[in-house]
């Protein structure tokens, strides 16, 4: 099942062009992806701060179909995916609110867990192999 | 009658300090603005595009009382007053969602209409006016 | 020939993680194309608001090999193809500028040219043409 | 002496009022006051990671006189004062590079040095005060 993320469209979001700036859809997307944690009960700032393990990523793409304004209302609906014992593939696609079959971009981050010391790779927790469950 | 914008804090807003980026913290000032204007039908991109007059920052101040982390869920609320015929001020008094007597910043920005072309000072339109009346 | 473009790491462009933010990598992508294009008298400013033409972005990835820090110093080598009369890539690699031959990150953009207006695809405007093959 | 820092804007600073977005500004004058540290040999990554102090903004503000647009080189000048033995103030102007007497904005932010665990106020280290006469 796919979790779903609203969103407005902010001026802080836009730039000259005025449209989102390309780079801002990315942190659009991993918004959702932070919403869809905490909806779990995933507290990021525990993960970052007490957590042996960090979850990089490594990879991150986004195809722009149409432009997105300042004050739309857009519908992110994010899919999970479990790639390996320690890395996972998340799958965003933004709609507009209005026009919830309009897809107006779609984007791609793989995360990898590793040992937040080391940095070398470890199986992921327990806790976000649930989560890729729920929302795959 | 203040508005109230509830939001998270992601991990975008955060710098390597561990908290929210100074900076930050006046974006979600603005998104709360922004919300405001919605609120009462006010479209800031027909704003952008087709108005003749343009609503540009010309002061806004911030003072940090307490950092704000990733996953925290923050309350603010915004009061407007209009300061002359073309220009207003917002306060911004931002909570922590789960304690919402703990002030964790404040905020202020000065706004002076604009024509958009001629960039000089002209009366504000009667719409922001309405939307000064609401939120005061 | 690459075009060089040589940034610092800023607080602003690291998050919660202790290292750059995943977008903000997009971001000095960005200001390397935008320098490439100064670099041939290309001013981004008066393509925004005096040309018929516009080059938004329809695709852009990175792929992400080592943590960026804050006050790091970065090399970005840049290098454009033309893909067709309406189309262009930039690759873009990211290197620590102490260790010149260490890839932190490599990114992929790719822009069409549109007509502003109508948002449909037009040939390549000379300009361009000329700064594709400065930067090949 | 001031420290002087320049910089283009760059899309990315930009929203779709065509102008740099306010908040923008405030990460203009932040990367001064980080180059002005890396100056003297200040590294604010091991600042960030292995200092047992912190030295956290307590109020930021700007002023906006004109607007800047893309491309636009600029010219920042920063000047520090410190107000106690745990407090200090900087300011900036940022200038058009082309037209250095016209003050585009002016932005002001005050630092506190506090124990990083426990956030309490204490003395600022010898390099920030060496820092803070070298650019008064």
């Amino acid at each position: 099942m796919a979790f779903s993320y609203s969103r407005a469209v902010y001026l802080g979001d836009t730039d000259a062009a005025g449209v989102v700036y390309f780079a801002g859809v990315m942190n659009i997307c991993h918004e959702a992806y932070e919403e869809s944690l905490a909806e779990v009960g995933i507290n990021l700032q525990q993960f970052l701060t007490n957590s042996t393990v960090a979850l990089p990523i490594v990879h991150a793409e986004v195809d722009f179909f149409q432009p997105m304004f300042c004050g739309d209302r857009l519908l992110v609906k994010m899919f999970c995916k479990q790639l390996s014992s320690y890395k996972f593939a998340i799958d965003y696609q933004i709609f507009s609110a209005k026009a919830s079959t309009r897809l107006l971009a779609k984007g791609n981050t793989i995360h990898v867990c590793i040992n937040s010391q080391t940095r070398t790779k470890v199986d992921l927790p327990e806790s976000i192999i649930q989560w890729l469950q729920a929302f795959t």
